[in-house]
């Protein structure tokens, strides 16, 4: 069998050898995506951030319980792009997920960046792909914290989520009045901790800031680990994804679509011009740093030279 | 007076403009930037850098009034990669350094992301050039949270201070461990809290276990709203940024220059594809969300189109 045979037959481990491949950026890998994709677009794809102590991991561990009771196969892409350099993902919460590590029915992929965020987006992306057209769904994006790269990156699912507890401190206050604009629903975790109601009416204070056209979303407590309040949440996921009202659910496909090619282009793009350069890369730092040239001029010849040739 | 003129001869009205008129893409603005950056090559630029509650603010704030003290003019270049989409920096810990706000000898900007996080990058070096041409030195680039939004940023500085308080949670923990890769000093602020020494123990094993070949980060100790640790914390710097090993500080120069000269050919070159598919772009994100095209051909169409065409 080929290995796109093998992914769609459900073959996990060609999935992950699959993934990783396209991350080593090999050419027969892409291919091989671009066949899967045409299996794509059954999954709701739903990204999951907030807060670091929020509970994140403890609350995709819940919903997967449920999911799976449901009968559902279940894709979780667990991103942390606060770990560049350490070569594999530091997700210690992810040990908790060990309860689903024997379950066929139970895809988990974590992702450090490598390199630069606009690979991190494609490489979430990719696996997305993969776990969709191997039937997964719903399939998790999961980050840790919640800066700008992970709005980028739950931008790209169809329903954005973000979590939060009671009692947080002020700069993480600060930290959701971003975030917020991007959530499609809002989940209180932790929601038997006292100032559960405080940190709901802050949040409905927040929404009424928000400065977009989008349906306002649901605020869901929960304490995930005793599973309170989960069917709640799933249900507001699934009303979210239901694709009832066509409308909005093709408004969700078109930003997830943006997101994902102009990703793809950035990425390209940047490589394109790189690979071009090569060699010439380092004599242009050292040139830099050395003052003869400033950064803008020395861009614009880079690109000149590469774009401007016709 | 032309405003290259006008910021050279240190008004802050005028740079203030400049870089508003940078970050909506005027060309004119460009041209200045590069005029500006003959000036540039005194100041040293200073990352600092560390997860939310830390007191990054406070201490700043504080080392801003210690090297006033010396008759330095400072700049603090503000980052909140957190909040894209509201249009200005939630940075409420900022209201803190209004103390300084009538000081002509400190530039305050503040910055949110516009956009993609490629544009932060760029629009912090591009402050950093206009404050470095006035003469403000040192600069401190201060970032909200420990995300690898906020590593890219800090490593573009010549100094990459990274802050942490006694107590923080394992979420934290493993969130450092990451960006601790990147630190050339470390600092415990708060270290009057109960658990300092544990925290200064728990960096010293992290750093044990850091793979590159860059000198071992000293920690220093603080408490910035008391002052205490400030002037160790600043003679850490000094010695850093002093230029004695030439050696070491070609390292620094040439990091930062490979990470200005990436982030502005990763924005040119995107932007040039962007602009180039101009109307095309909408056409294409409906047909990857209808399904009628793969997100992966469909870049390579678009860049074969503007790259290819020799």
């Amino acid at each position: 069998m080929s290995s796109y045979e093998q992914v769609l037959a459900g073959n996990m481990r060609s999935a992950g050898r699959l993934l990783r491949d396209l991350d080593d950026g090999l050419p027969d890998a892409r291919d091989v995506l671009k066949q899967l994709y045409a299996h794509t677009g059954q999954a709701r794809i739903i990204g999951i951030t907030g807060p670091p102590g929020s509970g994140k991991s403890t609350l995709v561990d819940a919903l997967i319980a449920f999911y799976r009771k449901l009968g559902k196969r279940v894709g979780v892409i667990a991103v942390d792009p606060s770990s560049p350099f350490s070569g594999g993902a530091i997700l210690g919460d992810r040990i908790r997920m060990n309860r689903h590590a024997t379950d066929e029915g139970v895809f988990i992929r974590s992702l450090a960046s490598r390199g630069h965020l606009g690979g991190l987006s494609r490489s979430t992306n990719d696996a997305v792909t993969v776990l969709d057209a191997m039937g997964y769904d719903p399939v998790f994006i999961e980050t840790v914290g919640v800066g700008q790269a992970e709005v980028d990156i739950v931008e790209s699912a169809h329903i954005a989520v973000v979590v939060t507890v009671p009692g947080l401190g002020d700069e993480v206050q600060a930290i959701k009045a971003g975030i917020l604009e991007i959530a499609d629903l809002l989940c209180v975790n932790k929601a038997d901790r006292s100032g559960a109601d405080r940190a709901e009416h802050d949040l409905q204070l927040m929404l009424d800031l928000r400065s977009d056209q989008l349906p306002r979303p649901a605020i869901v407590p929960t304490v995930a680990n005793t599973g309170k309040g989960i069917d709640a949440l799933a249900a507001e996921m699934d009303r979210l994804g239901a694709r009832d009202d066509e409308e909005i659910w093709n408004d969700r496909l078109l930003r997830r679509a943006r997101r994902q090619l102009e990703d793809l282009i950035r990425q390209g793009a940047t490589e394109a011009v790189l690979m071009h350069l090569k060699d010439d890369m380092d004599a242009l730092v050292s040139a830099i740093a050395r003052r003869e040239v400033d950064p803008y001029t020395a861009t614009e010849r880079a690109l000149a030279v590469m774009l401007d040739r016709e």
